[in-house]
């Protein structure tokens, strides 16, 4: 997965356990693609500021990720989702249809 | 939810983000029920630090609880689980049990 990209989720995820003004930067930088003057400007913080702020919470958000592994627990739901469906899509017959739909349905929702 | 059993919850959530002493500390007197006293002389520190460690990690926990609400979500898949498989048994006849066996045994193993 591309760098920004992967922050750009870690941010969505722990964003809360940073300040607003640390997310708001990190929020400009990686989801606005913004450069560092840019944000240096949008937030009257000196360039220096931006690039410390960016630096200490991309070290904080691989931190928070390698201690608890959300983004990655995350995909698995997903994926784990996706197995149930496919399992399911594979018992397919007439007679059964309808009560499949139905569960399905139901999964899709609910998880 | 007992006070106790709750920060014994949160601690096995997010005892990853405190250093090793801080999680030996309170799962000594949150999971082994230790007294302080008993803790002091375990961890060779004095009654005063198990004290402090225990409510900065308190709080710490907390905080964590209140900005990423994983314990919330983890009751809330249970919940889901449980919902679904309650969903899928109130659509049992002769001519699906089968099927809705096989659905329910992969979900039970994949959620």
């Amino acid at each position: 997965m591309e760098e920004r990209i992967r922050l750009s989720i870690l941010l969505d995820i722990y964003g809360e356990l940073l300040t607003e003004k640390q997310r708001n930067v990190l929020d400009l930088y990686y989801n606005q693609d913004l450069s560092l003057a840019e944000i240096a400007e949008h937030t009257s913080t000196s360039r220096q500021a931006v690039y410390d702020i960016i630096k200490r919470c991309h070290m904080l958000l691989v931190h928070y990720e390698d201690k608890l592994n959300l983004m990655e627990e995350k995909k698995n739901i997903e994926e784990n989702k996706k197995g149930i469906i496919d399992f399911i899509d594979s018992l397919y017959s007439d007679k059964n249809a309808e009560v499949l739909d139905k569960i399905k349905n139901y999964i899709m929702n609910n998880i």
